[in-house]
C-alpha cells in the first residue's frame, strides 16, 4: 500500500474506526493520485474506488499495483454491494466539510452504516505538512513564477490593458506548467483597492500603480505570489504605505518558523496597521499545497502553530477604497529555525 | 424587487417557509448577479447577502437598488444579529445538496432555526427553464463555438499536438468571451476512446481521428459541442460507427421537443447502440446555462419532460477502449413543436 494510505490505516485504528468514505476529490488525489469523480471507500480489508465508466480508463493508468485499490464502475455495485461493504463496522467516518446534508443521509441508508463518525479534517490536517516530492513540485510552480514575472515586468507597456497583461502571464504558465493554480489578477490605478479584483479592458497608464498576484500549478501543487509595481515612478503618496506594507511583510518572514503562533503573527501585523490607521482587511496568508488556499489559515480566527515543511503565503495587504491598494506575497516553506521564501522576485519598489 | 427574487418570494409562501438560507453560488448569481463568496438570506421582510471585505466593493457595483439587497460584511455581523434574522420564522428552507453537514449544523445553532427544510432543488429546477435574455447569451456562446470550430478546421495540421490545438481554441475564446465552459478536450486516434480525455503531447498524424469538445461562456451562460473529425480519410473500420452515432444524434433531434420524456429518448439511443453491439456509457445530454453541466440530466436514471425553453445537449457517443471513441453533441433549445440546435456546425464527415 503506498505511505500515505498507510499513514491512513493507522490513524483510522488510532480513532477506531473500522471503514471510512472519502469525497473530497483533493484527499483522494492526495492519497492515491486520481484526477477523477469518484469516492474512496476504506473498507476493513480492502481500499475501493468507485467511479463511473468515463473515468475508468484514466483511473487505471493513474494507479499502480503498489496502491492496492480496487477500482469499480459504479453502474456495476449492487444494493448488497453497498450493505456489504461496512458489514460489521462499528464506526465508519466521514468528511462533513465535504459531504452534503441530503448525500449524508443518502451514505447512512444506501451503506447501512451503524455509527456515521465525523473525522474534523484530519486528512487536511495531515496535508499541510509537506514531503520532500511535494515541497519539490512547489518550488519548481514558485521558480516558474518567478521567472514568468521578470519577463512580463519586460512586457508591460502604457496603453495595454489588465485582461491582455493577464493573458500573457497565463500563456506564459500555460506553456511551461499545468497552468494557472487561480484566476490571474491584473489591477491597475484605483481597481487595485479591491484585494480579489478581476482583470478589466482598462488601459496601463502612466504613473499608474499594477498589483499582479499569479501563480501556477506543477504535478498539482501551486504557487501564489503578488507584487505590486509602479510605472514612471512611485506617487508620493503610495510611497509611506508601501514602506508600510512591506515592512510588515519583512518582519513576518522574520517571524516565520516552526513554532510560531498564526494569531500572535496576525495581531503583529495588524497592531503595527492599526497604528498607522489601517486595518488589514484579509488574513495574512494560507497553506498551498494541492489547493491555493488550504490549511493553515494565518488569522486572527484560528490559532494554529507553524510548522516545519509546511508551506503558507506571507501577504499583508492595505486597501484604500476607491483610491489603491497594496499587496506583496511570497510562497514560504516552514523551516526548523527560519522559512525559506520559494518566490524570490524583488520586493523594494519595482519601477517599470 | 427583481424579478427572479420576486418569484422565489412567491415560491417560498406556497411552501410555507417563512425565511430560506441560499448557499449555492450558481443559484445566488442567478437570483442576484453577485459572483462573491458569501450566502443570501431571505428573511421575513428582507434580502440579505453576507460576504467579507474582499468582495464589499464588487458586491456593491453589480447590484441596484431594483435588487434591494441589503450588503452585510461578515465581520459586521454579531451573534445576536444572527440570532434575530429568522426571529419568528417557523420554517426557514436551505439548499440540502449544497450544505455540507457541517455547515447544516452551524447553521441550526448560529441562526436558532426551529424547522431547518430541505428545499429540495428548487431553484436549480426553475433554472432549467431559460428567459428570452439568458437563451440570448447561450445563442452569443453558440454561434462563437461555430465560429472557433470552423477557424480550428483551418488550424490543425498534422504534426500538431493535442494540447497545441486545445490551447488555440482556448485562446480564441478568451479574446472573445468570459473564456472556456470547461476543459477543452482534443483527444486523437486511440485517445477518442475516452469519453473526458485531457489533451496530451501526442502529435496528430495522417489518417487519425480527433475529437474536439469545446464551448465558451458568455456573461455567464455557456455552450457546448463535439465534433469527431478526421484527418485525410475516414477509416473504413470507422466508418459505420461514425454512422450509428450520427444517425442517433440526428433521430434524438428530431424527437426533442416540449413533453419528450428524457428516460425515453435515452432508451431510444441505448437500444439502437445496443442491437449494432455497444453500450452508451454516458448520459445522453443535460441541461446547459450557467453551469456547464446543469438539470434537466438526460439519462435513463432520470425521468423528466423537456419543456420549452430548456437548453439541453444531445450527445450520443460510442467508445472502444483502446481503439477510438466518437461523440457528436450539439446544444439544443426545446420549443413547443420541436427544437433549435444552437451550434450548428456540420455534421457530417469532416476530413481535413
Amino acid at each position: 500500500m503506498n505511505t500515505k494510505l498507510q499513514w491512513l490505516r493507522n490513524k483510522m485504528s488510532s480513532l477506531d474506526l473500522q471503514g471510512l468514505i472519502l469525497t473530497n476529490p483533493t484527499n483522494i488525489r492526495y492519497l492515491t493520485n486520481i484526477e477523477a469523480e469518484g469516492i474512496l471507500l476504506l473498507t476493513r480489508k480492502e481500499n475501493i474506488y468507485i467511479t463511473d465508466a468515463r473515468y475508468i480508463e484514466h483511473v487505471h493508468s493513474t494507479l499502480t499495483l503498489f496502491d492496492e485499490i480496487i477500482v469499480y464502475d459504479l453502474h456495476d455495485v449492487s444494493k448488497e454491494d453497498y450493505e456489504n461493504f461496512f458489514l460489521f463496522c462499528e464506526n465508519v467516518g466521514f468528511e462533513e466539510y465535504d459531504v452534503s446534508y441530503a448525500k449524508y443521509k443518502e451514505y447512512i441508508r444506501k451503506f447501512k452504516i451503524h455509527n456515521f463518525v465525523e473525522t474534523e479534517h484530519m486528512i487536511e490536517k495531515q496535508r499541510m505538512i509537506k514531503d520532500a516530492e511535494e515541497i519539490a513540485q512547489i518550488e519548481k510552480a514558485c521558480d516558474i513564477t518567478d521567472n514568468c514575472f521578470s519577463y512580463i515586468l519586460s512586457y508591460i507597456k502604457p496603453g495595454m490593458t489588465e485582461k491582455q497583461i493577464a493573458n500573457e502571464i497565463d500563456e506564459y504558465f500555460k506553456q511551461r506548467t499545468d497552468g494557472i493554480a487561480f484566476e490571474t489578477i491584473v489591477a491597475s490605478g484605483e481597481n487595485t483597492s479591491k484585494p480579489h479584483a478581476v482583470p478589466t479592458e482598462r488601459k496601463i497608464q502612466n504613473k499608474d500603480i499594477i498589483t499582479i498576484d499569479m501563480g501556477c500549478r506543477v504535478n498539482g501543487y501551486c504557487s501564489d505570489m503578488t507584487r505590486t509595481i509602479f510605472v514612471g515612478e512611485v506617487p508620493e503618496q503610495i510611497k509611506p504605505i508601501y514602506d508600510l506594507v512591506l515592512k510588515n511583510q519583512t518582519q513576518t518572514e522574520e517571524q516565520y518558523k516552526d513554532g510560531a503562533s498564526t494569531r500572535l503573527l496576525t495581531k503583529m501585523v495588524e497592531n503595527d496597521f492599526k497604528l498607522h490607521g489601517y486595518d488589514l482587511v484579509h488574513s495574512l496568508g494560507h497553506g498551498v499545497g494541492l489547493e491555493i488556499h488550504e490549511a493553515p489559515y494565518i488569522s486572527y480566527s484560528s490559532d494554529t502553530q507553524l510548522r516545519e515543511n509546511m508551506v503558507v503565503t506571507n501577504e499583508p495587504g492595505i486597501y484604500i477604497p476607491g483610491k489603491f491598494g497594496i499587496r506583496i506575497e511570497d510562497t514560504i516553506q516552514i523551516t526548523k529555525f527560519g522559512c525559506i521564501s520559494l518566490t524570490k522576485s524583488e520586493k523594494n519598489y519595482i519601477i517599470i
